[in-house]
């Protein structure tokens, strides 16, 4: 199958699972992946932004690796993409295969995401996840597929370098008290972060659980979980962002590689 | 002049600097607005949806105060809204007039955007300045207006109560020097966060600046700065997103009402 269609076909979420392949678009993404240890399968360049000064070291260092490198119309090109203002460049790569590890770091920190629905929130948490050394992001069924392409976007290349484990929640939770994890759940009433920070950050596993923009956290998740935990606001607005809100949990409980 | 007229009018900076006015656009942001100080000039609704069970309480809030309302097409409705699936309901009200305060407090945090262009992460930085209780939120020259209908939407609700100010470098810095602000540059080559908690969390007044996504500070900036922060993270990424960044600084300093 041409490139093109492939890209094109990659847009559905079962063509990613089908196929174990996703797609990167822009030059940073692509930059980022080529750098990364995931080697696509194929790079397309919109035929205008062939000689492009970003774009041009791309396709050298794809036809370096082998990687085959097709040059279509600028309106294929569009069909294929999802962004507004595409760049000309999108990788096809092949999607990491991650699976819950058999012997997490005595001081491990995962976040599991909880049928958490909009993409940009799920790409800068997972970009969040990568810069403060969690060991994976864990996502539950009703989670966006992390390798839809907005997601994918808004990570900027973090999914390239940190492991994204789907994963359904009997077998997590059954992975979560086999490794003793301590489970909290980000909850709008749950104890103030500042007066958590001692069990947090102390050490032993930690998984922190992030539940649904709408209906919160699930009864799975709040059947693992021993703690809640808030980040202290005034009542001015209603709520926080929720990748900002899980940041900064992130940032609390950061592994030792981020301090 | 019409409602709709004014609405399309608003979508440019120069119409809103002009007259004052900005949009609101959907059911949550112009429920938050009834809901503030802030009385709108009038609510323009789109036919089919003023049945909406959501849009008819806002409808009725808004003749109690007698704000006019005017029912328009939905495709006429569609001409002034900037959002892809506009929810049918949009205000246009007066922007508020901010100042920088003769008297801040003695303890007094403001964040100072130098520049700083995405809508979206600007927007979620003022969610979180008025999250964790900052006295203002402070805007240079060269960065997006904060009235974009973007910003509007990615704020949700939180420039409705939490005073958003443009100001001039020269009138800052002066104001700045003026009231003793410790005044601090968020920079990726800064000194660790962990490291100046204790300059950061104590008594005295502090300004954090944040500058422009690619470029950083401006001269302006590092004129008034005697300190540099970071917020540690591992070497997996190249950076955070800037607003989650940010919001993990304003959560440090944050005000005493927020803990």
């Amino acid at each position: 199958m041409r490139l093109l269609t492939k890209a094109r076909d990659l847009r559905r979420r079962k063509a990613r699972e089908r196929d174990h392949l996703f797609v990167a678009e822009g030059v940073r993404a692509v930059g980022a992946l080529m750098a990364s240890p995931i080697v696509p399968v194929g790079i397309l360049v919109s035929e205008p932004d062939a000689g492009d000064t970003r774009i041009v070291p791309v396709i050298t260092a794809a036809r370096a690796l082998g990687v085959p490198v097709e040059v279509v119309s600028a309106r294929d090109f569009a069909s294929a993409t999802e962004t507004e203002s595409p760049q000309g460049v999108l990788a096809i790569a092949p999607t990491p295969r991650a699976a819950l590890p058999d012997d997490p770091a005595s001081n491990a920190r995962v976040v599991i995401l909880d049928a958490v629905q909009d993409p940009g929130n799920v790409g800068t948490i997972v970009r969040a996840a990568a810069a403060f050394g969690l060991a994976a992001t864990i996502t539950t069924p009703g989670t966006v597929d992390v390798w839809n392409g907005k997601v994918v976007r808004s990570a900027m290349g973090a999914l390239f370098v940190h492991p994204a484990i789907p994963c359904a929640w009997d077998v997590l939770a059954a992975w979560l008290t086999r490794h003793t994890f301590a489970c909290w759940i980000a909850d709008a009433e749950g104890a103030p972060l500042s007066q958590q920070l001692d069990l947090l950050t102390g050490p032993g596993r930690v998984a922190l659980i992030v539940g649904n923009e709408g209906a919160g956290s699930s009864a799975e998740a709040r059947a693992v979980a021993a703690h809640t935990v808030r980040v202290e606001m005034t009542s001015d607005v209603e709520s926080l962002n929720v990748a900002v809100a899980t940041s900064i949990l992130l940032h609390a409980i950061r592994s030792t590689r981020a301090q």
